[in-house]
């Protein structure tokens, strides 16, 4: 039986951090096991929101898919490329937009709400609006089965399913209508106790190493009712909780636990204990970073492998779109 | 002195009439002897209008490039080819949408009027909105210099205008900003009376024959008020007059005038002459329009030659833009 296929992709703003790898990429690395997986950089879609300053955009692209490497993802399960490579895309793209309502676009949640949180740029523009056919886009282009999301994400999903059901519709079946796969994100909040997020400045990376660990860990906000050592915690409210309950072994998670309810472990001793497990964590993801940035060529030719991959998908999707709009 | 750029487009709605040839193509015919022109059947425009019904689409694209040789239009002088085959309009329509502000396609006065005018079909989709933003793509994409439009399509060669200065804003000086040149439009009028319109039933083809032509003209609406043959009429509310003025000699318009005027030629007469001088004048297009019937092949190679030129230009464009946007 031929493999169920999933594409997804993933905007590149820098370096990734662990509300990345455990909102997304942790779910890729299982996925790619089972499913015939389309991964790929969303540069355009970076573009969306970040038209006005693109100076580090190529850097971010080339550390995303040095990243994607590290945390394992694997050029024999997943095809991996950049959205901006295969123009078949763009063209999809013109096409999906002379069918898709307006009202459908304009009633998004995730647009209102994306507008609101970033007030800094102004987003009021034609592509900012338009990105969900662009991804219906991205998806059916590779006829994907399955789209892995966050369940903050679904709405768009359903946009895409909306899309392929009326091109299906005017057009004849041509592409599969996409099923989600919710992914569980465990929440992992900033040092700040915040969203974690590069842009608040309170991200764990996974290219820190043991040192900045530590250092940051030290500085996490913890239970906010613990003021002095020798008060009883709750891990439940505690962020370096939710850290160790992803590192630590169960025995560890129960001992702090319990210790912390009892005010029997202080948060200094509680955090080294953690920043110890994340760093063990990551020693092997930042050993594989280290390897692919001295073997750059083995990265490009990951990415030359999976862009003609992608690409043969992809014009063979879009001749049948053609034939089927009669264009 | 290298000669300046020219880029316009047509959507292909089928046969073309009277209307359309001296609307843009008896002008296009005129400039290619002093601008390097660049004509392009807007395939992806006609399905932002017509997305819902395609089937006659490719027969469409192919009458309007054999339509454009039979009026003149020169392989040796402009180059001529289809929107949809030159993807690289595509990928700048996605990257100009990233720039384009909301607000300046909502206000875009021909957006609200073609909605209200197309009232059996939903016009309310993300392509109609943006099609201003794909033309824009169209035009910048071979560095126009200048843009032939009628008065009613000055707006959007305004946005075309603000386009490329925002993106020369963001990301260096790439694009000229091309300058419209306007079209002085003599105003032809249906059969009917109402616009030449292939929907309104009441167009003159530039591939009717004469008996055809006979027929139309003599169902032309007149002056109203010229009731009976002995009335005067006045021919400057006459449509049969506004075409003896594009198609009869001087001395037959000035009789004509004058003895409509003096009630001493009537409205069957004055129409065969004008039938017959219509006639002489669409004889050699229409010879012309069944050679190039007879020469597919030829019509084919045209087009294969301009399209070759065009994707040449769009794609150094391309690599230009995506250097200037670090992407």
């Amino acid at each position: 039986m031929t493999k169920k296929r999933i594409v997804s992709g993933m905007r590149p703003t820098g370096r990734l951090h662990l509300g990345n790898l455990f909102g997304a990429l942790a779910n890729w690395k299982n996925l790619q096991d089972d499913y015939d997986c389309f991964f790929f950089v969303a540069d355009w879609h970076a573009l969306t929101s970040d038209y006005a300053d693109t100076k580090d955009l190529r850097a971010y692209v080339k550390e995303m898919l040095i990243d994607w490497l590290s945390v394992g993802l694997s050029r024999d399960k997943a095809t991996m490329f950049i959205q901006s490579h295969v123009k078949e895309h763009a063209e999809l793209f013109v096409l999906l937009s002379t069918i898709s309502p307006l009202p459908w676009l304009e009633r998004n949640p995730t647009y209102k709400e994306q507008k609101a949180q970033i007030a800094n740029r102004d987003l009021s523009t034609y592509g900012f609006l338009g990105y969900p056919v662009l991804q219906a886009a991205d998806i059916i282009i590779y006829k994907a089965d399955r789209v892995p999301v966050g369940i903050d994400q679904l709405p768009h999903v359903e946009l895409t399913r909306e899309i392929a059901r009326r091109f299906n519709h005017f057009y004849g079946s041509l592409f599969p209508i996409p099923d989600p796969i919710l992914t569980n994100i465990p929440k992992l909040l900033g040092i700040d106790g915040r969203k974690m997020s590069k842009s608040y400045n309170n991200a764990l990376y996974l290219s820190d190493k043991p040192a900045d660990i530590a250092s940051k860990v030290s500085q996490m906000v913890t239970d906010p009712q613990r003021a002095r050592r020798k008060d009883p915690g709750d891990p439940n409210v505690c962020n370096v909780f939710a850290f160790h309950k992803l590192f630590s072994k169960a025995e560890t998670i129960q001992r702090v636990d319990a210790e912390c309810r009892a005010a029997e472990i202080g948060c200094v001793e509680c955090k080294k204990i953690m920043a110890e497990r994340l760093a063990a964590f990551l020693a092997p993801i930042r050993e594989k970073r280290e390897y692919y940035e001295n073997h750059q060529e083995e990265v490009a030719d990951i990415l030359r492998e999976g862009t003609e991959k992608a690409r043969a998908v992809a014009r063979e999707t879009m001749e049948e779109v053609r034939s089927a709009m009669k264009i």
